[in-house]
């Protein structure tokens, strides 16, 4: 399609080794077989593909490789002297992790989509990279194809970034936007069938749905706008498991969309780090976000506040993130200039990780009690004595003698004082299920 | 705030002259002293001070300056020989451009935020950034801090941009937006001056509200995605004088916000590039961008859809792209890449800009008619000649024999034909005031 000649002008040409040839591996090879021409001359340097590494050399594949440039061997890519660029396509933390390790010990620059890679061992491969003097790339590893990366590391480095959040999965959130759409109520079993029979939920969907996906992510973002490294399981996480149809429902009558957020936020010389189902307001940007789609809110100091939005995922949205990674790359190698964007700086007030405990916000709650005198004013008291105080409580569904829900929304209260007082409600005879709550995010 | 000992490694030092010391260029200057070494260590590279050209050295300023810094004589700073990068803050075309011309002329770099510079002349100034082997940065040119820019430039590299359209003017997307708040339907002229009084527009709000500036931002956005130089003066262009509180509320009752869009879209080998007040349905992302808020939305065959969000003007937000800009040709001169990223690169599909009568899509109608019977019937028989069929229609405030809004949504018709009925409906004697269209975009 963007045939052209080539300019008289020189363009290095920069070799590539790639492994894996899943989805977006074969995205990214089928782009520098087709698109090259167009590319060198965009980028003012060329990319060749040169070697192909997978588990199956001799398996069809949705990309036609000529064979010669396809290998089961992981010597013939790593120990090649001619490629400079390594992408890692493959996925999972074994062996990928070693494969990059080896590739930026022999000198080569590594591209990557790997989350789950990056946010356990980010900080050991950034000091690889380091030593070795390479680069290692990583747009890819959140929301697709969005420039959230390079818009934190380049376009916002002169901020102090304050408060980040973001719809980082698009499986939850496909499942949080059926269970509203309309208002009709889809259980969050009915809403996951549908997400999975579109295809866009695994068979087994509990790293999306346990919100294990998203602190990935919100741990590469955190390292990023914070220079903090904190590992997945440092992060509390939350999923999506126990929001109800009602939930939804009632938090749309509170004028409230439920999202699963990632959330990062800097307070003094602290960091909270945590995922979580999380009330934002209906005129809140994130809380147009709707299906698979992604959105990052970031609020820094001089930029105030940036949303970006797009797919999340995807081969061709993270197939673009790869090119642009690798054009980057490249042009560090053509000029010289590996690290040209040094790791992420330790931010110099952050002295420690909150625990969920010590965090204070605004609380959606829902109690399911026996409708009968005096229970609301109990669980008023209980609240009141714990110094929770309520913005607005609605009773639905009045009913005597049945279980009914009653459902509040707080001002400003700590959590660890919310835990005391449900601890104590939930003994109260009339409250007969584990009461719920849901945090909120002001915007 | 950020006070930490630099390490031990070697920071290089680039020299900055800055020219201009206005709202953004105090900004700037006070970030570079205050925050220094923060971002030097961040950057990894540093970045001095040296020289501030003013036309008024003597004047007192916001941020202080050593006297000794500070210069009335453009030679002091476009002559020296240790300043590697010039910073353009003072706006305007002349003498800006010959300033700009002359330090890249002289082997610095420049990060300019100069929209209007941009706009007419930027294709002259990256040829001569070319020329020179220097870089040309502009991120603040566009959209405040918002790093749409830097996206369209290295993030989105891979992808044919198809679409780009964006809220690119915070003065009328705050009046648009006061216009319909709480749908209370404030006039135009009202909704200005809460504008004024703010701030938020100039006393002279003509380049704003007539949608110049909006067309100078979109001409370089323009020249970013599609690689096509198309002058303000080629852009069609359409101000909001002329939308009417009735018209946002009107709008707003089929489901739509008004909002002033500059729009670049490629259809084959032809770009359409206009600006003009356009209809986007309510949940759409941009129809919530409220206040003096900008947003991009680009559509490439890659990355899909994309939103970019955030303060599209003021000090800091402008100083944070500044930075940035800076931070980035800061790092070609420490690495010797001048021109690492190119100038964009003429589409090769693209060979005519459509005029405006050429292009397609659905409309709003406002007929302003007398209350009687077949005054609709002629209408739609008039706009059934000309191929255009009607999606729906409602008449307001039935009053028999007074002139009555008679609003209309189409279906897809060419403007030709939109401006061919108009001719033949603004003739019939029971239309009785100049009917109006505004253009729609599907989002």
């Amino acid at each position: 399609m963007h045939q052209r000649r080539l300019g008289s002008e020189r363009v290095d040409k920069i070799n590539v080794g790639l492994i894996g040839l899943g989805t977006v591996g074969s995205g990214v090879a089928k782009m520098l077989l087709s698109r090259g021409e167009f590319l060198a001359r965009r980028a003012g340097v060329g990319l060749a593909l040169k070697k192909v590494l997978v588990a199956h050399p001799r398996r069809v594949r949705p990309v036609r490789i000529d064979p010669r440039f396809v290998t089961g061997n992981p010597a013939a890519l790593l120990e090649d002297p001619e490629i400079q660029v390594v992408l890692e396509l493959m996925g999972g933390i074994h062996p990928a992790k070693e494969l990059v390790l080896k590739a930026m010990k022999n000198g080569k620059s590594v591209v990557t989509a790997n989350k789950a890679l990056l946010a356990h061992d980010g900080a050991e491969l950034f000091r690889a990279a380091s030593r070795a003097g390479v680069d290692l790339y990583f747009e890819a590893s959140v929301a697709g194809g969005i420039p959230i990366i390079k818009s934190l590391r380049e376009g916002l480095i002169g901020n102090d970034v304050e408060v980040l959040y973001g719809i980082l999965n698009g499986t939850t959130n496909f499942i949080l936007t059926e269970m509203y759409r309309g208002g009709d109520g889809r259980s969050f079993k009915s809403a996951l069938e549908e997400a999975q029979s579109r295809g866009y939920a695994e068979r087994n969907p509990s790293l999306d749905i346990k919100g294990i996906d998203t602190a990935h992510k919100l741990s590469i973002l955190t390292l990023l706008s914070f220079g903090k490294a904190v590992r997945p399981d440092q992060i509390y996480v939350e999923g999506i498991e126990e929001i109800t149809a009602n939930d939804v429902r009632y938090a749309h009558d509170f004028g409230y969309a439920i999202k699963l957020l990632g959330i990062a936020k800097r307070d003094g010389d602290q960091l909270e780090v945590r995922v979580h189902p999380t009330l934002l307001p209906n005129n809140h940007l994130l809380s147009s976000v709707s299906g698979v789609h992604n959105a990052v809110f970031v609020k820094g100091d001089l930029i105030g506040e940036l949303v970006i939005y797009g797919q999340g995922a995807g081969k061709l949205p993270t197939t673009s993130a790869v090119i642009a990674d690798l054009i980057d790359v490249a042009r560090n190698i053509k000029y010289k200039s590996p690290q040209r964007v040094p790791p992420p700086l330790a931010h110099p007030r952050i002295r420690r990780v909150r625990r969920v405990g010590e965090i204070e916000g605004r609380y959606y709650f829902r109690f399911s009690c026996i409708d009968r005198p005096g229970v609301l004013a109990r669980i008023a008291r209980i609240l009141g004595k714990h110094r929770i105080s309520i913005a607005s409580v609605v009773q639905k569904d009045r009913r005597r003698e049945h279980i009914v829900p009653v459902v509040m929304m707080t001002h400003d209260a700590k959590e660890r004082d919310v835990e005391a007082a449900f601890d104590e409600i939930d003994r109260l005879s009339t409250v007969r299920r584990k009461s719920v709550f849901i945090r909120m995010e002001r915007g």
